[in-house]
């Protein structure tokens, strides 16, 4: 199909695909002619995952690039490859103390690298929290951590180990755009629970 | 004490407290001369708290003001102003259809208005997985649900139900600062199985 019929059916306008293909985001389609090129369903799919990235995910362009560059390396192992593409989408922090948080990770048994990112958002995070005043108690966090392994440990039993690429791209748009998922969930469930604490025992 | 030394305590430059103080997000302390004021304990704090909200938090000064004002508010029942305090937090979602996030909350039993925020914010993260070719099966929804319900649950048992805007503090402070710590311990858990499944058996 030429660029107008790809528009078209990514949803998005002629300008936007553009930008993708001149961004890197975007494959360049099979030149038929000096100012034409012909598309297929894969430049369909990946405008998809674009506006995913982009939109959902808000992703930089340049953190987006990251993440389907390691979505479309054919030769790295799954696990790596997961790493490298988690370290990409992972919002910089800069904790002034990594303690309480390893001190936490080692009390769950959990075997995390101590310089994996999320460790560094989880102390920054500790931190927002003591400044604000809120304790955040053994038992509180225990039970974070429980309800996150669950999620997490079931990830990534849903993971297709067959082919490493499609692996990471599961992995990491699953981990990516699942996240606003778990959290708005969390907050529906917070008040399915206050209308009900709120409606008493005989509604 | 004096602003110089309240700066100090609230590990920001002066030129920051008297930022918070022009935007609203700080209360002028009281009046001591025409060039001074004196602040206590509760301007530390907030502080604290202000740092917290746009840091840790990511909010913009406008929606730290909203929130800030649900907080303060002594007339509001705490419900209420959960409610209103949840909405300024809550990240702008416009999805196009609403259907399939309420035909799973029907599914789980949730009682929710159908307007709820985090109900559009759902609607366009399973949009955004729909678009990036990621299918989100009911058995993957109904474990982040259960998930999902159990922190929530845990959330609201937490608050503390003597005054009603301490609640609405910690109802607030908790839902918007406690979601990076969920995130992060989500992608730690998926390290921390992803690295038992790799060991093997006998690690």
């Amino acid at each position: 199909m030429r660029i107008s019929e790809l528009a078209r059916r990514g949803g998005v306008p002629v300008g936007t695909v553009k930008h993708y293909l001149r961004e890197g985001l975007l494959p360049t389609g099979e030149r038929t002619s000096a100012t034409q090129a012909q598309y297929g369903e894969e430049h369909v799919a990946r405008i998809g995952l674009i506006r995913a990235l982009l939109g959902v995910g808000g992703l930089s362009t340049r953190a987006a690039r990251s993440v389907l560059a390691a979505v479309d390396d054919p030769t790295a192992s799954a696990h790596d490859m997961i790493g490298a593409a988690y370290s990409a989408i992972q919002p910089a922090a800069k904790p002034s103390d990594l303690t309480a948080a390893h001190a936490h990770l080692r009390r769950w048994g959990w075997q995390v690298h101590d310089d994996s990112p999320p460790v560094a958002v989880l102390a920054q995070a500790l931190e927002g929290l003591d400044a604000a005043g809120f304790e955040t108690s053994d038992q509180l966090l225990d039970r974070y951590a429980r309800a996150a392994h669950e999620i997490g440990e079931g990830d990534v039993n849903m993971v297709p180990i067959g082919s490493p690429a499609e692996a990471v791209r599961f992995a990491v748009i699953g981990t990516l755009l699942l996240e606003p998922v778990l959290l708005s969930l969390r907050r529906l469930a917070q008040e399915d629970v206050s209308t009900r604490l709120l409606s008493g025992p005989d509604r």
